[in-house]
C-alpha cells in the first residue's frame, strides 16, 4: 500500500487499494517462484512450488474478476511489504552452501509469503462483506483457503524433516 | 535475513541467522507500535496496540534467553521483509481521512505484521526441534501462541464492525 494513500477516504477506497496491492504482490510472486523452484532440491517442495504457481496465477484472474465484478480496472501498486518479503527470501535463497538447510529456508520464506498473504486476504475479505459485496468476499475467501493450504503443506513438509530425522 | 547468507551452511547457523532476524524485527515492531497507537481512534484498538507492545517486549526477553540458552549473544540482523510491512503500515496510515477507515487500515497492518511474526515463530520452533533444543522450542512456541492470540482479536475487531454496521 503505497503513494496512494492520500486518496484513501472510504472503506471503498480502502478495499481498492488492497486490492491493487495484492494484485502486485501476486504479480511479484509469480516472478519470485520460478527462481524458488531452480533452487529447491527436495522433488516434493520443488513440486509444491509449482502448483503454488499455478495456484497463484489462478489466483491472479480471481482478483480480475473481482476488480470487474466492482466496477474497476485491474491496476497494480507497489507493495513494499512483498518487496522486502521477496528481497529477503532472495539474499537467503542466494547463498546458503547446503542443499537441505537451502531447502528448509525456501520452505520458510515461501511460509513469510503465505502469512503476508493470509493477512491481506483476511482483511480483504471482510472489508467486502462491510461493503455488501458477498459476492467479490466469496471468490477472495476462495483464495484465503487456498493460502492457508499451501502453509499447512508447508507446515507438514518441516515437520516431515523432523520424523525423517528422528527415525 | 540479510548479508550474512554467506555464512549459512547448517541448520544450525539457519536457526541463529533467523534468531538474528527476528530479534531486529521485533526491535522495529517496539518502534512502530507507539505511532501507530497515537493513530487509532478505536479504544479498544488502541488498547489492543497497548498490550501488544508490552508482549513485545516481553518477547524481546524471551528472544534473549533462547539466545542464551543456545550459547549465542543476542544479535540483529536486518530484516528487509519487517522494514518493508511497516513501510507500508506507515504509508497507509499516514494519510487516511476518515478516522474509521484509518482503523481499519491499521488493524490489517497490525495483521501484516503479526503473520510475519507466526511465519517465523514456527520456522524457529520447528528448527529448534530438529537441533534437538526443545527447551528453545517452548519458548518460542510460547511466544507464537502470543502472536496467534493478538491475530484472532485483530480479526474479532473486524468482525465486530461488520456486525455493528449490521445492526
Amino acid at each position: 500500500m503505497a503513494l496512494f494513500s492520500k486518496d484513501i477516504q472510504t472503506m471503498n477506497d480502502l478495499f481498492v487499494h488492497t486490492l491493487q496491492d495484492v494484485y502486485y504482490a501476486e504479480h511479484q510472486i509469480t516472478e519470485a517462484l520460478p527462481k524458488m523452484i531452480e533452487k529447491a532440491t527436495s522433488p516434493q517442495l520443488r513440486q509444491g512450488f509449482e502448483t503454488h504457481l499455478r495456484e497463484t496465477e489462478g489466483q491472479i484472474r480471481r482478483l480480475e474478476q473481482v476488480f470487474e465484478m466492482h466496477g474497476e480496472k485491474p491496476k497494480q501498486v507497489t507493495c513494499p511489504a512483498i518487496n522486502g518479503i521477496i528481497k529477503e527470501a532472495n539474499e537467503i535463497a542466494g547463498d546458503v552452501g547446503d542443499k537441505d538447510v537451502l531447502d528448509a529456508a525456501l520452505a520458510a520464506a515461501a511460509q513469510a509469503v503465505e502469512h503476508y498473504e493470509i493477512s491481506r486476504y483476511g482483511s480483504l475479505a471482510a472489508w467486502a462483506k462491510e461493503l455488501g459485496r458477498h459476492d467479490c468476499a466469496q471468490l477472495l475467501e476462495q483464495t484465503l483457503a487456498e493460502e492457508k493450504a499451501t502453509d499447512a503443506k508447508l507446515t507438514e513438509m518441516a515437520e516431515a524433516r523432523l520424523n525423517r530425522q528422528a527415525a
